[in-house]
């Protein structure tokens, strides 16, 4: 599945659309998603809100599941786990997810969040319940 | 601080503001906050969107140590952990923190969230680093 | 099952009863179990291991499980995570297991984690798969 | 500090002592550290009991922030998540960590499990706090 047909999966998802997140990458584990900064994902203090970084890793893992399976099963997130290594204050954040097990009932990815292209901002570990 | 000073205070967040989070109690150890869902904070499955469950138990507790400290320090998030127990499908997603250590740099809070008043549907565990 | 059965059922389980953990009380939703201090259970500085402190979390979830499936279904760990609240130094440790949720498929615990009766160390949040 | 040098302090953490931990490589991000499995470290199961999986984690992350450090600064656990990827059964365990953060109080560290030399058996994130 190629990247603008993933986004076009994307323009599905909701919250992802008023985010503003899209898919900028495919890899033979996963996917790259992005979002650039603005006022409104932002906290009081000028950087950007956990939420939005939470998002990203549950969102890059998602759709990194939906690609390996095609669209063809819905999954349900079961659990997250994320460290913010540091503030997000520019330019997008980018967040790369590789599934490290898919199995019949339960897939795990890990994804790196970056400000920037290289900048490692947070790591996270994601559950997926395939249903 | 009254449940409509915190809401002042939630007003200069803008991510939160933008996903409609108000503070609805304010107890001992914690505060409860809401948003009611609608179309732009689900995913393609017409469930509530994941990141919006932790984006509630990120503000949960950033909101119960803003109050416990009356504002005078900043604070930023270290890491959270969700487990995702039922889909959120109507009403609003409610989050109740509960401050379970604050400590001289570190803060940890417990989140129960809620699809509407009983129907627990996550928990959630969050640390805070004081700035 | 009583407390008395529940602990011949522990006697099974190799690495528990190389710890010393044993059930102490029973409760609707999970069981209560503890583990003396001992100096081959401390790390280097003369405080609880943190590996202890996972085990008494992993086994009191496990243990709660199999409680209330009556022994009747296998399962496994499927995660696990935990916040050190304080050191732990004397006396034993204690884990108070909540199932919070019992599914077909996976089933979530909670656990508090004790220095002697009263005196809180941790939390966590364990997730078991049943096989 | 070579791995006989940090053998030496392992010899002191008197539960990796118990369990049977060595230190087996090192790297310029972390280190390698192995248990060999017994009957003592097994579940009811006979798989490998989680709590084993979890210290291997928490030692690797903290015997790789002691090198780093050259013993310098205590250090202790704030919080650990592992994923359990699959049983381990025979062999041993290994867990290869990476230090993905170091910061002035808190750090990170990632770490692989597996059951012998390439089957990975888990994932795990580990913070530490400098005292």
């Amino acid at each position: 599945m190629s990247i603008a047909g993933l986004n076009q999966v994307v323009k599905r998802m909701h919250f992802n659309q008023l985010l503003g997140i899209r898919v900028t990458r495919t890899h033979s584990d996963g996917v790259t998603i992005e979002c650039p900064l603005r006022q409104e994902l932002m906290n009081a203090m000028g950087v950007l809100h956990g939420g939005v970084t939470a998002t990203m890793a549950d969102a890059a893992v998602g759709i990194s599941l939906w690609r390996h399976n095609n669209g063809s099963r819905p999954h349900t997130t079961v659990e997250m786990k994320l460290n913010y290594l540091a503030p997000v204050v520019k330019d997008r954040i980018v967040a790369r997810a590789r599934l490290v097990r898919v199995g019949q009932h339960l897939c795990v990815g890990h994804v790196d969040l970056f400000e920037g292209r290289t900048k490692r901002v947070g790591i996270a570990i994601v559950t997926y319940m395939m249903l």
